[in-house]
């Protein structure tokens, strides 16, 4: 994190608060290079603790539910009223960065600062939402607190989840920190949708996009959905590169190269025709063990990452990439396989929400551009239940889940603005 | 090795001295699965000593040189008159077969040991060549025994190049053999090309072409030479597959599929120009500690091993690859960069052995196919010395360079006959 700068809109009490808590954060987790806050470690705990000091210094009611999650509730003129929620998770990845997740944590108890100073009651509670558990590296299994909320969580996961660094169980780890993995996997829900009005995630931007388009604040569109291949396989057959003629060789490398390139060309076809799609072949490796420069070769393991803010789109690009697979398979005699995926459905954003905080945005006269998340966030969790939900990204330099991240205060200051503005209008009722 | 089965062809005397020979060099070679004879090792050695014997039993004169290759020669009426040579290597990769190389000289032996009982004097000698240290996975530099013999390896590689199981060099493992690599290095030149009329290689062939044709002898049009490119590697960003969008990235897999696919859409068009060429990019690999299903690529290592029967296609190929490279790479942000290249030129067959060994194999009524070979073998090295050279390959199945070489003892036969119907001509005069 490089020196930041205090600007006019820096220098407001609730970005006072904001720096000063991002500065304790990144004290108390430090692990050089970078902080290191993991699901249901210590970094996590400290970092729940800090924000939790906080809230209840600013007269917040702080409470936790049975899954570790946090909620700092601001309360409102009708306590029974559907609740705002604004959260993201504490917890980072391993020498990770300060931003990806606090900073939803840190904008909404800004915000609240904010209209608190301002001498706003709302209509309903407004509740500040620390959320266990989002960063993959540690527990794979995705949006692992926000999930447990609403029971959501296949019972057999807790003792079945281990934690990467220490091989211990989720359940294991979830009892060091005081929650109840056995009533969860008994059923309870500790989250009922039906009392939450909007959920609204404020995140640093993972990728390049608004750093490069010049703009603080991104509105959100919706959450891409992906189908992902961890055992794709091209087989073919080994030969000696001297010896066997072109019409006798399998050539896997040739066969996916070509795989490769049809996938390309869909991806081309489908950004022709406005569809929302992206494609990566993270993976793609003949075998050390076996390859060499003077052998055909036989065998290449790949995998694909395709995500969209449509299931459809994602489904059909699976449907014709089996039938190329096939084709080309065919033709070359080798067989491409991409095997089984797993899909996650794009989470969709509330069109109204989007429209709210473009809205706001103008009315601040803040450049603000819409863009899909093409990576995952606790929001999606929220989405699928029901809720009305939206996200803002906040510009950053360097990506995300490295320690050079560096989201700069007059940027996160300015999604903060749009966020109050936006609480404003929604809880003014 | 399945059981050869008995033929009239096989029956002949010199078949069965062939037999015997291939049963005592499996069972003294033998390194279950298959047989090893390490370049300059014991297995080599006991192979040598193993034709030395048959060739002084055959009433030949044996002797070696200081690089360790053995000359068994039938003394023509013209001692002085440029010698035909017929040979091949002993050696044999750890656990390979027990025919490559090794039939090429036995087939040598049996063909003067026929032509002896048919009452024939050579005009001129012939001799039969054993040569040492051609299989590369031992010493990594190419011919090594035959290009020792025309005083053409570089005297920094006797100490530079190591057997890949002793780590030892290659002096020190030719002098535990007997051989005198500082005179090599001096200077010498055992061999003088100007005594030498032909050199003629029989080898089994290491494809299935012969096999696929059902032909079991092979006349060689010419031994292709190669482009080699060790170390190609494309170089783009990596970045988080979900956050950063196309525009933004620089993937490493997709410009190197365009890159394998624009070499193979070269490969097409030579093979309709009628131009000699293959392609194997036998190595391909995202790398295994950096790589992610849901990372966009930052970094491929790749090989190219080029081949044509003329260098001038190859040095064509590789001034339009790195045109193209330079133009994907451009286009997508990305480096592709070949890496530098060894160049073995092509090796010419002499038409006149190839005209010669068809029209033996025409007059003996035996099915021969004239096919080039990918593959590289010591009869490049006197070739490229200006020696008159020429090879016939054997059908042989399961390939080389493994314990399941296959060679039919009928279709060596058939080889030796044209073998022999060859060199009546051209020791008659």
């Amino acid at each position: 994190m490089r020196p930041q700068t205090a600007t006019p809109e820096t220098a407001t009490p609730e970005m006072v608060l904001a720096a000063r808590l991002f500065s304790d954060l990144a004290t108390q987790t430090a692990d050089a290079p970078g902080v290191t806050r993991a699901s249901f470690g210590e970094g996590e705990a400290i970092a729940h603790a800090l924000v939790a000091d906080v809230a209840r210094a600013r007269g917040l009611e702080v409470s936790t539910d049975i899954a570790g999650n946090q909620y700092m509730t601001w309360p409102g003129r009708d306590r029974r009223a559907p609740r705002i929620f604004i959260g993201s998770h504490m917890d980072s990845v391993n020498h990770g960065g300060n931003f990806d997740g606090a900073a939803g944590v840190v904008a909404g108890l800004a915000a609240v600062s904010a209209l608190q100073d301002a001498g706003f009651t709302p209509a309903q509670d407004i509740v500040i939402m620390a959320i266990r558990a989002e960063e993959l590296v540690w527990f794979p299994t995705p949006y692992c607190g926000s999930r447990m909320a609403f029971g959501l969580l296949d019972p057999a996961e807790y003792d079945a989840v281990r934690r990467s660094d220490t091989g211990r169980t989720l359940a294991d780890h979830m009892r060091a920190q005081g929650c109840d993995p056995d009533a969860l996997r008994a059923g309870a829900k500790p989250l009922d949708p039906a009392t939450i009005a909007h959920f609204i995630e404020v995140h640093i931007e993972q990728g390049p996009t608004l750093d490069l388009r010049g703009t603080p604040v991104g509105v959100v569109s919706g959450i891409r959905g992906n189908l992902r291949y961890r055992h794709g396989q091209i087989t073919g057959r080994y030969a000696h590169a001297g010896a066997v003629a072109r019409e006798y060789r399998h050539d896997a490398v040739l066969a996916g190269a070509e795989f490769v390139q049809h996938l390309e060309g869909i991806w081309d076809r489908l950004v022709a025709t406005g569809d929302d799609f992206v494609a990566t072949v993270g993976e793609f490796w003949t075998d050390p063990a076996m390859h060499g420069m003077t052998k055909v070769p036989g065998i290449v393991r790949f995998t694909m990452d395709l995500r969209s803010l449509s299931n459809a789109v994602l489904l059909a690009v699976d449907t014709e990439l089996r039938a190329a697979a096939a084709r080309i398979g065919a033709r070359r005699g080798v067989t491409i396989d991409p095997g089984r995926f797993t899909n996650a459905p794009p989470a969709l954003i509330d069109p109204a929400l989007v429209a709210l905080f473009e809205g706001s945005a103008r009315a601040l006269d803040i450049p603000a551009l819409k863009l899909p998340s093409g990576a995952g966030h606790d929001c999606a969790t929220f989405s699928w239940q029901g809720v009305s939900s939206g996200m803002l990204f906040i510009r950053n330099q360097n990506g995300s889940h490295n320690p050079d991240e560096d989201m700069q205060l007059p940027d996160f200051a300015q999604a903060v603005q749009v966020l109050t503005h936006a609480l404003r209008q929604l809880a003014g009722g």
